[in-house]
């Protein structure tokens, strides 16, 4: 099974948390998830920031894919996108195209791809095509 | 004189534009700003996102050191901050500690130097340091 890493806002906010929790659920039918504890509703944070930084380094450069939900600005999404990107990890962004306009710094990178959704329901068969590569 | 990248969030929210404004001229007495746009108060995109993306990589390449103001989330300012480090360029990051909890991702990687401040008034003193090195 792939191993997927996914980026959701964590300290940036936590208004995406249930969105972060029905993908995770949705990937984890297919594929393996190394950063399940970012769809997880009450999330305790209990390592230090340096365990953190390298716990999710060494899990971006484990992963096969990278997919992000950038609906709502976060500064941990951003570095950990540049970070795939330059450990060369196809990365799939997502974000809702009603309620954000998405950084240039993801929207102009030719080496991301885009999927902009209206509705949560047209991000799963996305998610499928993304997952099959 | 040093070229200096300023990082600021911009679609993300122009809550601290004012500041940014600040902290830019007060860097451009010493330094050059490649982005003093970030500053703004007005700013008006009219730029293709591809012409943002590749402009603003282009200037994280040439710049000496990265100065981000990161007391709100931002998804440009955070992948900044990792293609800079992926290129070797030294990132100073500010933010407000009474405002903000920086991610785990800046906070608690070794190649960044942070800089909380409780008050405006001590950025200029971090700053000067961070432009002398």
């Amino acid at each position: 099974m792939k191993r997927v890493y996914f980026a959701g806002s964590i300290r940036g906010g936590r208004m995406g948390a249930e969105l972060y929790h029905h993908i995770i659920a949705y990937v984890k039918r297919t594929a393996v998830v190394l950063t399940e504890h970012v769809g997880d509703l009450n999330l305790q944070e209990s390592a230090t920031d340096q365990a953190i930084y390298a716990q999710d380094t060494a899990w971006l450069r484990e992963a096969e894919l990278v997919i992000a939900e950038c609906t709502f600005p976060s500064l941990g999404v951003g570095y950990e996108l540049a970070y795939a990107e330059a450990h060369g990890k196809p990365c799939h962004i997502f974000y809702d195209k009603g309620k954000a306009r998405l950084s240039a710094m993801l929207s102009g990178n030719p080496r991301f791809t885009i999927h902009p959704y209206e509705n949560e329901d047209e991000i799963y068969p996305m998610l499928d095509e993304a997952l099959k590569r």
